[in-house]
């Protein structure tokens, strides 16, 4: 099995395969080549390897990225770490320590998408 | 228990007392008051919460710091993780997920300390 | 007085309670425990501290906001720092140093969201 | 010629009369000591240097803006790069240097914005 | 006067002859035309400026490249910032701000450059 | 081939099999499970690409990596430019463009570990 073939693979056992699809698709409707990328590299080298849980692996990504502030990937590492196992009590305690290491406003601005990732998928049927 | 005195308990209890004793002579040689902070905010108030045991807080640590370059922060962490049960297979892993989050010219960095962490604690009795 | 206590009062000092009353319940809304960190330690611990003048620690907030990209605390702190007496002049030569020391791109960002904060807080009665 | 006149002539060239002028009037109306600095420094001083052409310029400029996530002027800098020769196949791999060096993330973040600006540029006659 | 000119005299005005002479060597040496972009930019167009006091500048600039770690630059303005009228007490007490807002090891960092700052500037005659 | 063969391959055509050997080795000390991955995915999967020519992708990357302040690969790139190509003056040239995007402090830095890496190139034989 190819890099890319594993991406999908762990993507849909995290995500179920339509969620998995619509964030593939998403990542080829900005580009292509970056899709192939983001899935074979992020997902299919990475995400799929082992020595920690992916539930731990979901905590330290949430911990990075909110202290980049980078929102497209926290937006999708809310829902991977829930579907994880991460309750909602993890991820915050997540933001806490992102509080006194990346500042306070990192773990402000985290929230902030946390509250409205939680609220829209409450939205969906 | 105050969040000064909490703080010193946490800290003697992941490092022993002689090395929590050595960061918080450290801190307070260069700022009584950042020590009295440190100690108080990031130890007492945060570093002693539960939710999330303290392996995965070390992770998500090393995930936040490595990220952003913080090098002082990142030697201690090193250090706090490995007593908190982290295996040094699993520090390297979630630099990897620092990798592909923060790019891995951030791991690098990080791995180059951790090297020269690594090899200064085995030279000490 | 504690420093969750402590939080309250600096906040009711620098915005008028029923501004403080806002930012602490925009905070609960999110999370109850990241609220309660943040105006222990961000106001009660640290706001609240002598040595500069809150006019100083406003523009010094400032700064390092931008150079983070922080857009929510930053947002906050404009309104803080008119109340601790900047004029928008001086904000503005703050975000000209951010320019030089994080990029003029940084000040970019910062102008585009302290023109959105001003503009918001006219229309209000 | 001082460093605005040259400024300006610099954003006339690489954008043509109309363009440069409402990214002029943009900086203005958020601060006039701004836009005197931006056009002066940024672009008469910068922009209209020589030793590398403008196309390598841009590419460059967007590999920094991606990487620190400033959303304003990574915007300009889209519409310049392609009006100095980059075709959207450069920028994208400009942005894949950018997930390997600064992560995968602040890629996706830019390629986001890409799609955005290229999207809104269609609409205009 | 133009923009190197008030360059040299503000730096001049700031740390003396002979001190700003070394900064502006130490520039040079690296590379002539950062040198003449960095002393006209950076102090003759924006350290020249009024509207905020050099101490309040000096205490920006320190939150600014404190965040950032930027250390060449950081290690020159706590310079500065003393000569400016800041106190060691101020310069750690905007340090403190840093730590809440960019992270406590920002802060650490910072206060590790400061502590061997001093200690040099001592051991000169 | 595969991404690993491929990276030694693009490593090699740049550097040279002996300088090329000392990247990897160096890696390798560090973390065999990063010098994989690093060489199959920086160097295999994305320097190996085409669209933009190694000179540029060059100067990109010292763009992006000195704005974020990651020496030990920008210390790598510094010798990766100028064996592609890249003359002094065109890397001081990428580096004014930081200046303005990422402030005047990341461009220093740069500088200074330039200035190094160009003097310790000088003393090998």
């Amino acid at each position: 099995m190819d890099d890319y073939q594993a991406g999908i693979e762990i993507l849909r056992k995290m995500l179920g395969t339509e969620r998995a699809e619509a964030v593939v698709e998403r990542f080829k409707s900005l580009s292509p080549a970056f899709e192939k990328e983001a899935v074979s590299v992020v997902f299919g080298r990475t995400w799929s390897r082992s020595t920690i849980d992916l539930k731990t692996r979901s905590l330290c990504s949430i911990g990075i990225l909110a202290s980049l502030g980078r929102l497209n990937a926290l937006k999708i590492n809310f829902t991977l770490a829930m579907e994880n196992g991460a309750s909602l009590e993890e991820i915050v305690e997540a933001l806490l320590q992102v509080a006194i290491y990346a500042g306070y406003p990192a773990a402000l601005d985290a929230l902030v998408l946390l509250d409205e990732t939680v609220k829209s998928s409450r939205k969906e049927p």
